[in-house]
């Protein structure tokens, strides 16, 4: 059981900046993210794309701001649960809660913020037989580790940036990557379409196009894929392989967290703006899936809201202790690991 | 007369960044401020200090953080009427307002947003007699243009940074800079004290102390100080000098804004946190000057209040038009200049 001071659901820029505001008050935290790496639809779906509206930022790629997030909440020692979805939530007779997650992990906290953006990024999947059977046994739909993939023959499956980037990625890793999609076309970065398309010519990436797989054969595990070409012909052919990785894309669902018994708005957690809570006292919402009056779906509002929130959950984690507020450039930042960041102080000094 | 859209008093973070959100609205704005320069207490009181809980800055000196900000909102052209208090408000038949300062500029918009801050700064000043008759002709609570210290002989009293920074810069620039402090002792960085000391080493700055400013003398203008030395003896010299800057501090004051008929609590504007409007249709105010439930004073704060309360002022200067919001990932940032930031787009390209 992992025990923490306030559980975030979702490790988006939201729940990450919650750690640094937490930390300042001297709260643990610990972050369940559906995803293989933190930071939420900044490091899913645009990482190398710059955002204009970072106040400060004139630009900022979305996959810097989210390096500098986690660099600016390092020594406050987050722990992560990656890769894991939270499912279901109970309420202990002392007001605790316990979060578990599809992998039956639990965590237990007096306090849970949701800041769970858009929904837990949950993958598209083919339409094929047998797909349950071999998820996990040779099929995976995000890259979590890729030395799982070390001389390994592997398909990869899609048309867009993440096809595209981890077929680069694992063409240095895998003996073997395999690229079929279902046009000729590629949508995504210039320079990765580029990379592929000399990968290709280099004989480093087969590259099968256009195409779809339409079956999947294994005993126990994946063993090979029945590729088919789209044209008249509709010639098929049978792929040796250990893996098979479609990256279709990754589509946000509230899901579970819909059925907690929170009040729901268009799909969002409604919150008081006084300290972003929920109906259920100590759970909180905060970023994007929250809703209030003038709710912007914005990073920088999700900064806002997390920075009030941890407010509240000290009230409630320390009930009798008053806190005060202090500048972090009068106080410092007092890290978890020993470490402390402190403005130089002005001297006393004579002049002689 | 002056127009604009939006007009800002105060020109601290929170100003500066409600012109950015503004801008994507295409919503032009003008600011007002008492100090010669934009950055409010960042700027005034702590430049060199390093600010730790800005989201996505480990650490940065409040100085940079307003350099990033002139430099985001560049492209849309912010007007400013600096080193003036806003004094008055009038609402017009047409429900816009005209906002006249104590120089007596007049500034003309339909929204007025007030980022006051703590009040406006206002100079802590010396008991002299004749000081109110050599304002402006002679004494100096501020400087906005260090040029018009050039070649002549200053005295500067105090002993705290801004008394130790000017005393530094204006020695390259005066034709003579004597500092007079009552203690022997300063206060401020210490590279600064270090570096008075030093020019005073070289003869370049006259420096003395324990001692204090006790009469001004002049006709029209300023002609010469009496100084006082603060011992036992108290000698008494006469030092012919052009100008005389008394450095002791800026204080804030809400001022002339607590008259304008707004509700006010702990000194502090009351507003909702819907839009950040007051209790005066047409008049927001954010960041520090603003008070609610929750409410925090911190510059993160500030960003959030000023992007909501440009949507509802978007809403009052186009009752018409709806606006749906785009990211600026998606939508670039379209200057007034001409100038547009926009993100490198996806290309969908054949691999053959
Ligand atoms: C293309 C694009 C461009 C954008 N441009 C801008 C911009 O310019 N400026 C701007 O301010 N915003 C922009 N945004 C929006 C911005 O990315 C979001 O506002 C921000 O990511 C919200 O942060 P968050 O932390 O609240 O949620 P998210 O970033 O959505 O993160 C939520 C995380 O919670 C996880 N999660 C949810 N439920 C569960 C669960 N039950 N179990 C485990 N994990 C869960 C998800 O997997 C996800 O990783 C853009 C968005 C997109 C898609
Ligand atoms: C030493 C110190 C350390 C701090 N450290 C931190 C920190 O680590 N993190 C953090 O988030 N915050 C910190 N703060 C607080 C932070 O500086 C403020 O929250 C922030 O400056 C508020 O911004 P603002 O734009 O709302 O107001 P301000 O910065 O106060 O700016 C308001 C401006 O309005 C002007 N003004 C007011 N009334 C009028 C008028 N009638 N006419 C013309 N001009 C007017 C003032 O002259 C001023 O320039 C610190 C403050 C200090 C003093």
């Amino acid at each position: 059981m992992i025990k923490t001071d306030i559980l975030i659901i979702g490790a988006g820029p939201t729940g990450l900046f919650a750690v640094f505001e937490a930390g300042l008050l001297k709260l643990k935290c610990h972050l369940i993210d559906a995803l293989p790496q933190a930071g939420g639809q900044c490091s899913e779906i645009y990482p190398k794309k710059p955002i204009y509206d970072i106040p400060g930022f004139p630009e900022v790629l979305a996959g810097d701001l989210v390096d500098n997030l986690m660099e600016q909440i390092k020594s406050f020692q987050p722990g992560f649960t990656l890769g894991e979805r939270a499912e279901t939530i109970k309420k202990l007779d002392d007001g605790t809660f316990i979060v578990t997650t599809n992998k039956g992990t639990e965590h237990h906290a007096p306090v849970v913020a949701i800041a769970g953006g858009l929904g837990s990024f949950e993958p598209r999947k083919p339409l094929l037989d047998n797909l349950k059977k071999f998820e996990d046994n040779g099929i995976a739909y995000m890259i979590k580790d890729p030395e799982v993939y070390r001389d390994k023959k592997v398909v990869i499956a899609g048309g867009g940036d993440s096809a595209l980037d981890w077929s680069i990625f694992l063409a240095d890793v895998a003996s073997q990557v395999t690229l079929v999609h279902r046009r000729n076309e590629f949508r995504g970065a210039l320079d990765s379409v580029e990379k592929v398309q000399e990968l290709k010519n280099q004989g480093k990436l087969n590259l099968i196009t256009p195409a779809e797989i339409i079956a999947l054969n294994g005993d126990d595990t994946l063993e090979s894929v029945l590729i088919r070409k789209i044209s008249d012909a509709k010639e098929e052919q049978v792929l040796e392989v250990d893996n098979f990785i479609p990256l279709f894309g990754l589509s946000p669902k509230l899901g579970p967290i819909g059925d907690w018994g929170l009040e729901i708005e268009k799909n969002a957690i409604k919150v008081d703006t006084f300290d972003y809570q929920t109906n259920i006292p100590g759970i909180y919402a905060i970023g994007d899936v929250n809703t209030y009056p003038g709710k912007l779906k914005l990073i920088l509002c999700g900064f806002h809201e997390a920075t009030l929130m941890c407010q509240s959950a000290f009230q409630k984690i320390h009930p009798d202790k008053k806190y005060v507020m202090k500048y972090t450039t009068v106080g410092g930042v007092n890290g978890f690991d020993g470490t402390k960041k402190e403005a130089p102080k002005a001297v006393v000094k004579k002049i002689e």
